[in-house]
């Protein structure tokens, strides 16, 4: 029994989208026989006719005439691998006004723009599917939409940026500096030039914002999101935590708290055993728990080309067989339904904290740092002085302190009051420590 | 708008039944918020009436009467957490065959009759759900079904039964002996007793059943799969293992190459920096690896009330949707609409191996045990001979041998001439080792 084709437009022929034809392409046997039905890629629109992107395309089906594929009803999903927040918006909108669903791997668009573009596409009939926005190919807004349904998740802890886990993973593996990991991560085609985007922690919040919202049902502000890349971080200090059993990366953190939001994007150490923590190079994991289910995370290759296709065609799937349609109209769960969380001011955050200082060894310096730390009521459950290291010039000696509980607040606080200290030849550094989170 | 109501029927009010019962009664209201549409437990049905589960039951919920549950054509949904394969299975058929969509946990039942009822589904246009058959409460199921939907799956690895990866983190983590890791966790409840289906590898055959049919959309036959258990893991072997670098985990092992499935349940040593080697205690991890999206890993409590719940709730939901109905409906990855595979005998698997021998320590045996490997084949990357340990008593040393890759059947064989050398003390002991699966 033929059944009816489903027509696919794809615009934007860049790394995804090569991704998405490729598999669309070559493998639309293998999606046929498991789907049951044709998913035909009708147009593919780009700019750039004339490129060498490693595929063979059909004649005809590569058009820089977005017009063709828009007034094309046959037509059904529209697939956006373009990037960026501006014409990408346009043509998301523009897509669901002509009765087309969307897919699209764009978590910068879904995170500034994703309440208005739901709400377009519900006030249409139509939806928008997004499982390659964060996480690359790991099934990620799958089990938030459908297998953790019956939970309320208290809690996600994230890598979601594989640049900057490779980066970390180059620093602490080779023991190369942040600036020697970056280019490496450069020119290895792992981070884009220049990389502000990623090490800057933006891309990481982008997937948080749209992660949480999904997770905590909630219509969530990107703007409200803290965030602290991973630019200023120093070998010294990866290696330090490794001694301390930590391990340092970039998390995107989104916690509910006597219910309000938490939700921040910053370096943290983990401890060695979580599996977080055995998350190294390119790939990206997400831990997410649960009252029900307790501690669950997803794990893989969180970019690339095939990776990130590999969602997007599930959605195309998801959208041909109708249960995409059927899940975006039915649950309220997405923001343009869902209502604005209180938010847990950054200062309020209780947690311990690594802090390293750079000081004069001298006598009586010890006393006036720890004291600091008193008189901020926070209390130390470590400190570690080393010798003085033979390539030092200026006389100074890491101290590296571990806190017990203390408030982020109070920590700043003493940390502003540290870096007045005539005996501090550099600025505190201070890395968060995540501990464990309760399950249940 | 008050949408329609669902009303589920649940039958078996043991431990995952209470976690069932527990969530759609106390979280009805959060349920209902996020469905659009009330889910209401309609019918309990068990033998025992009396027995005090912690929960509070509205009265009139519960009974001994299926047909009271049978007869209600109003109750679409029916929950078998019975367990078992006998009762259990009428239990399904009947349902399916009086128009009711049926949600199972029972592994046991879809690995020996899974064709059987999903053929029985297919006929009377309902559909079976089953997320909480594998790894308990970590979506799995889901991403076989939807998130991977794009990819040629060439391999799955997991650690499916949180009962011996609890012994098995407790013998090497505190220096158990195998009997008395096994006695604690009978005790801490962590194991049935006897502990057979567990530790015997069974349970976790089972799994790799189901998910090796989903996976390779094949018709697999649990009769085939290769079963070793952990009973005759030593101590010894798993400390030896960690100063190799690796750890030791049951995994269930699913493998198509070329065009051949590998199906097998055994003690493996894995790397130890793998996430898979971090998975520790009760917890469960799967890694799946597609030709889009590379390596993907799911990591979750693999057992328990609520986890296991939390899957079989998301399966009601996901019934009362309809969007459950469809994706049976409509996909053809089910086993009893797909082929049955061509295996590959275990004797062709190829892999290293990791070998210990007792024998006795004098001249000429560590020749005679060498040349035994190097007449059938094998060659060795690694001998560790230790010092004879003191409170030996038989004269006898362990020396390991780690082999390159080989054969199955040539390792068997050689392990079988091993055996019969007089210098050996006792039975070699064999660990296959699991390298890292290629990704792309």
């Amino acid at each position: 029994v033929p059944s009816e084709v489903t027509k696919v437009g794809l615009v934007g022929l860049g790394v995804v989208g090569t991704g998405v034809a490729r598999l669309l392409l070559e493998d639309a046997d293998l999606l046929t026989s498991r789907v049951g039905r044709p998913i035909e890629l009708a147009h593919i629109v780009d700019i750039d006719l004339t490129r060498d992107r490693g595929l063979s395309i059909p004649d005809g089906l590569l058009t820089d005439d977005l017009d063709r594929l828009m007034n094309d009803a046959s037509t059904t999903i529209l697939v956006e691998t373009v990037g960026g927040t501006t014409f990408a918006k346009d043509l998301v909108l523009r897509a669901l006004c002509s009765g087309k669903d969307v897919v699209t791997a764009n978590k910068a668009l879904l995170a500034k723009h994703g309440k208005e573009i739901f709400g377009v596409a519900r006030q249409h009939g139509r939806c928008v599917s997004f499982e390659a926005s964060c996480g690359g190919g790991i099934p990620l807004i799958g089990p938030l939409c459908r297998g953790l349904l019956a939970n309320r998740i208290s809690a996600v802890y994230g890598i979601l940026n594989g640049t900057c886990n490779y980066i970390l993973t180059e620093m602490l593996g080779t023991g190369k500096a942040y600036a020697d990991a970056v280019s490496e991560a450069m020119e290895a085609g792992f981070a884009e030039d220049p990389p502000d985007l990623d090490v800057g922690g933006y891309d990481t919040a982008h997937k948080l914002a749209i992660i949480a919202s999904l997770a905590f049902g909630m219509s969530v502000d990107y703007d409200r999101i803290t965030i602290e890349g991973i630019t200023k971080l120093d070998l010294t200090d990866l290696k330090a935590g490794e001694e301390l059993g930590y391990v340092c990366k970039l998390l995107a953190i989104g916690r509910r708290d006597d219910g309000r939001l938490s939700l921040r994007v910053h370096p943290a150490f983990i401890a060695a055993h979580h599996p977080l923590a055995n998350t190294w190079g390119p790939f990206n994991a997400v831990s997410v728990y649960g009252h029900a289910v307790g501690h669950t995370l997803y794990y893989g290759r969180g970019a690339g080309q095939t990776p990130t296709a590999s969602a997007v065609v599930s959605d195309v799937i998801d959208i041909a067989i109708g249960n995409a349609g059927r899940t975006f109209a039915t649950l309220r769960i997405y923001p343009d339904v869902t209502e604005s969380p209180t938010y847990q001011p950054i200062e309020e955050i209780v947690g311990r904290y690594y802090v390293r200082l750079m000081a004069h060894d001298r006598p009586g310096v010890m006393a006036q740092m720890t004291r600091v730390f008193g008189e901020h009521g926070i209390s130390l459950s470590a400190i570690m002085q080393h010798e003085m290291p033979e390539e030092a010039t200026d006389n100074a000696v890491p101290v590296v302190v571990l806190t017990h509980e203390a408030q982020e607040g109070d920590v700043q606080g003493a940390l502003a009051e540290l870096s007045q200290l005539d005996a501090l030849t550099a600025e505190p550094v201070c890395i968060r420590v995540v501990e464990e989170h309760e399950e249940f």
